[in-house]
């Protein structure tokens, strides 16, 4: 299906140009008229492939979460297998800061996209259902972890949960050189010992 | 001097205007054309009270924290005095989250705040220095009450800091209700309970 692969792929640079639009220009600067400027394309054609922004952003930030979760799967394929739920943790938490360039600009993204959420129902609606399925994630290897005794029984996996994507806070104040990205994974690691100590 | 009274004043009012602009339009709409119109007064009569979007952002943004700053001062009052730093660092984290329509308001003007900062050195600049300082009001904090022993003397500071800090991460994930208030407060508890433990 050539043609179908050939929309993809269109789509995925025409993404790219939004993120371009917002690490240079920042947000406000991401409407379809800069954007389409951005590609090198005219409205008409961006409007082609994303009727309207919200479709645009939308698509873009599903390409940041697939991307975000293809780094997290390549990192996992180096751990011992089966992996440790702790490394797990501590990997996807990793990933979900802005410790490196690729990471950097998914986390930059989605705070952006936060924002955005907060006057576009429809977004709002698709942004809730991803960070969801994150959290489901994170609370079944947390669930795990206590049936397997890496975790004592007497967490409450839901709060050990939220404690856990708590950790992702630390992206502004990365940004912002406010703590050193040493300093991010020391209180991480620090985090992750405590609730992996040895069950009583 | 009713005259500079008058001049904070007015720009007190058109940095509401902007914050009126960002809860219902979102930040892509914050421009100084907009801000005056939503104001309901001339470009030319913003430009006279802020030279430049920066100018009118940073202002905006300084008394966002000093409303905060309010807030927290007005909270602490109504503590027993002196009040117990695990209280202390309560009712700022508390006061950071958005759990009511102006903490909600201020961590959405913080959040949009930081992104912009991204693309413009002197926001940066001046939004590091902020948030310095509050990281360096909570080590105090910590540090006292490892001091008086209400910390168990073994915890590092540094680490204990930034692990509170952290739990601002909880406002994405209030704004886009993947956890409820109840559960972000009960891992605040949580959180520092455990800090709070009787030193061994």
């Amino acid at each position: 299906m050539p043609k179908l692969v050939d929309h993809q792929e269109r789509r995925e640079a025409l993404a790219r140009a939004l993120w371009r639009v917002v690490d240079q220009h920042g947000w406000t600067k991401v409407t379809m008229r800069e954007v389409a400027r951005e590609a090198g394309v005219s409205l008409g054609h961006l409007q082609h492939y994303f009727t309207s922004r919200t479709e645009l952003l939308t698509f873009a930030m599903d390409l940041t979460a697939a991307q975000t979760g293809d780094r997290i799967t390549r990192a996992l394929a180096a751990l011992d297998q089966p992996p440790h739920p702790r490394d797990v943790l501590r990997l996807v938490l990793a990933e979900m800061l802005p410790l490196g360039p690729e990471a950097r600009a998914s986390s930059r993204m989605r705070a952006a996209y936060v924002l955005e959420t907060l006057h576009d129902p429809a977004l709002r609606e698709q942004a809730g259902l991803g960070l969801r399925e994150g959290r489901a994630m994170v609370e079944s290897l947390v669930r795990q972890a206590i049936a397997q005794g890496q975790i004592a029984p007497d967490r409450d996996p839901d709060v050990e949960t939220d404690l856990v994507l708590a950790l992702t806070g630390f992206a502004p104040l990365l940004e912002l050189e406010v703590i050193e990205p040493q300093a991010a994974l020391a209180a991480v690691d620090q985090h992750l010992d405590r609730l992996f100590a040895a069950a009583p």
